[in-house]
């Protein structure tokens, strides 16, 4: 069979893009650098939004909705914020059938917003932590889109605390890389992420420390999956975020933010692809198993769906794909393509025979099991390929990674993979050096 | 205690208002027309959202997101459908540092943007129905906003399917108005509606037949509270939407579109709550239960989690406030406002008593039962409480619908209510006499 996709040691790039049209996972939108999600890789984002908010949720924070139009004022209150965004932001300043008097910016994150009405809600120190999350769109203007990993608009959640010690407010930072984004992607999504904190250079615009989870694509790269900042008293100063102290004494608060976008999705499917296609972590597939009608044949129809009830009673997330008027490879090259973990294949013969054809994506076995057995055997298998996709990542990162001592052996290393150098050894000028190849400090 | 709200009588619209703000549901935001939802009035979203998509799924369509800014070129394609949201629309003339060749709407509603991905998804009557929803925001700037149920920026579900026949496309929009936002309204939202036909004046731009389900507010009004529109072929004409059917002849399909929005929550508010604040009907409610320690003492609060954990168990959303540095009556006034159906009273002498107070938001009641029939007894009330807050909006509705014969006794019904009138008295004459009074036929 010819292959579908461009393979990836020849063009990862293009891999990738093939995989997402192919798929079904994303279109371009009409807008440079904006995306049509369609509804393979909408019910992936679903399942991450699932377990992210619940781990959100878990560490106390509650969610809100805050307005997408922010008074370009209030951008301008916090010095470096606004200097960090301005290139990126799309400006409203016609509504209504007339001309704005205040051009209104669409959110790039909400940092300002945020601010204005923490300020309001929070009084005294009775009223700290506020913990609060929002998921929303928002909007950066791209100048080299891709999609999923940097787009014009991006879907995302963005957390917002105010605390009343600078102690909490830097433990409670800790709290969502650790607990919360750290987890998420080793437990959920399978990826060995390294949490550690950007450069002073690669800071958030306003941030005092930002800290980040990066995994490693199949091609070396690192993709950044998550960040929580430490905002300082920056952002409470020229927000007015104070409070009584139990001793009835005004005192400036602290704060954070913190996010993590649909990018998660563009890194899942570089992390975890190869040539066939995506491979899903089980636990964020939304379809887990697919029970295939091979061919028509009396009661075949009818035992698939038989079979599916039983995957579903024993809690496997499964879909029946009866098209028998598409041919069984076209069809069963669309389900590896779609990285769904594990494909059960029932035709006459089987069910003669009372078996069933149980093919791995992961470990990519093929094996016939008695039809009493499948459901359990396909539960089991969860667990296994969740953990399988886990090492075989957590291997192709440590191979990748090199223990270095200079800069030149830095950028040789970079050219397969991550280099590890001690800090002593770079420092501000050696990021401005490396800077020069291509290279960024991605980790402290 | 002095009233914390304007009494309804009084002045309907300020109770509203009064309300949105001492049970921290929303803020208005800093643009006209905006708001900023609050940690309380999000969970009440969440929890409308979760139970309507759902159902939206059970009905068989899929989740997608299509891009916020749409080219303005697409909106004029569909001639009726750009005149009648021109005059709202918000426009984006500069981004990433520079004018932009092309304007950019912000999406008011995206049929458009869809019509043009479905023609190209759309190749065979295999991939037909294709039936696609999206959570979103969207934005229609607002002359006259109110919170919630008229607001510049509004979240909502907007569906847009795909049909090969006329009839086909025709019973899904009676599907989703029946299966899904009339069971949700009635079963969880407790909102006795009346679905119903829109005359041609009221139809959505672009729309053949709107289709609507209407509650009553406690003022006598009525609330739109979600809408399904069959576009016959206009937007499959305009977009090019087609497909070749069983004999390969190239045919035009037909469209459906349906949205709810936040309005929903306005809704919930108006036709339920009283001059104490909201009574939430239980099945919406993201707390469906407190547990209050009344007063500190030994045991109290260890009693109060136990208890928690039981209801918990039982599967009732439940709350521990044991903010005893904040007076007892005071909470229990803000439990009210909050219209948390049940609050469970706990202090020293109850606990040495065995017992507990237990206070129904809705029925009123307030009763001392022994700790270990608090759970079951809870449970139990979860299911009343829903009946008895259906029940209690259905009286006040068909006590206000009144059965009229003629224009101007239709006039003075509606100073009440709602009127019943044989549309052949009225007609599109008629409609035009009624809106000089400032009527409008709601449903056919
Ligand atoms: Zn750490
Ligand atoms: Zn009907």
């Amino acid at each position: 069979m010819a292959a579908v996709l461009t393979p990836q040691a020849d063009d990862f790039p293009r891999w990738y893009q093939d995989v997402l049209a192919k798929a079904e996972l994303a279109d371009n939108g009409p807008v440079r650098g904006t995306m049509v999600i369609r509804p393979y890789g909408y019910a992936l984002w679903e399942r991450m939004q699932a377990e992210l908010d619940a781990r959100i949720k878990a560490v106390g924070a509650r969610n809100v909705y805050f307005p997408l139009l922010i008074p370009e004022s209030y951008l301008q209150r916090e010095a470096e914020h606004v200097e960090g965004f301005s290139p990126e932001l799309a400006v409203v300043t016609h509504a209504g059938g007339k001309q704005l008097d205040e051009p209104l910016v669409i959110r790039p994150t909400s940092e300002t917003i945020f601010g204005e009405y923490m300020a309001k809600w929070v009084q005294s120190y009775r009223d700290l932590p506020l913990l609060l999350n929002q998921w929303a769109n928002v909007v950066r203007w791209e100048l080299r889109p891709r999609p999923f990993l940097r787009t014009t608009e991006f879907l995302w959640q963005e957390g917002h605390t105010v605390h009343a010690t600078e102690a909490d407010a830097a433990a409670f930072a800790r709290t969502i890389l650790h607990d919360v984004y750290a987890d998420l992607m080793t437990s959920v999504l399978a990826i060995p992420v390294v949490p550690g904190r950007k450069t002073v250079h690669e800071r958030f615009a306003g941030a005092v420390n930002t800290m980040t989870v990066e995994g490693m694509m199949r091609d070396g790269k690192a993709v950044q999956l998550g960040t929580s900042h430490e905002l300082g008293q920056n952002f409470a100063r020229a927000f007015d975020i104070t409070f009584l102290d139990a001793e009835s004494q005004r005192q400036t608060a602290w704060t954070t933010s913190w996010g993590a976008a649909t990018r998660m999705l563009g890194g899942l499917i570089m992390v975890h692809g190869d040539d066939a296609g995506l491979r899903l972590p089980p636990r964020v597939a939304a379809t887990q198993a697919v029970v295939m009608v091979a061919k028509a044949g009396e009661g075949v129809v009818e035992a698939a769906s038989a079979l599916a009830a039983e995957l579903r009673a024993a809690g496997v997330r499964v879909e029946v794909d009866d098209r028998v008027d598409t041919g069984f490879g076209r069809r069963a090259v669309d389900w590896e393509l779609k990285g769904v973990p594990v494909r059960i294949e029932l035709g006459p013969r089987d069910l003669a025979a009372g078996s069933a054809t149980v093919v791995r994506r992961i470990g990519g076995t093929k094996t016939s099991q008695p039809l009493a057995s499948v459901a359990s055997s396909v539960a089991a298998a969860m667990d296994e390929d969740q953990a399988a996709l886990f090492a075989e990542a957590t291997k192709l990162r440590d191979d990748r990674i090199a223990d270095v001592a200079s800069i030149d052996e830095s950028v040789e290393a970079s050219a397969a993979g991550w280099a590890r150098i001690p800090w002593a050894v770079v420092g501000t000028e050696g990021e401005t050096l490396l800077a020069q190849s291509g290279i960024t400090v991605r980790c402290l």
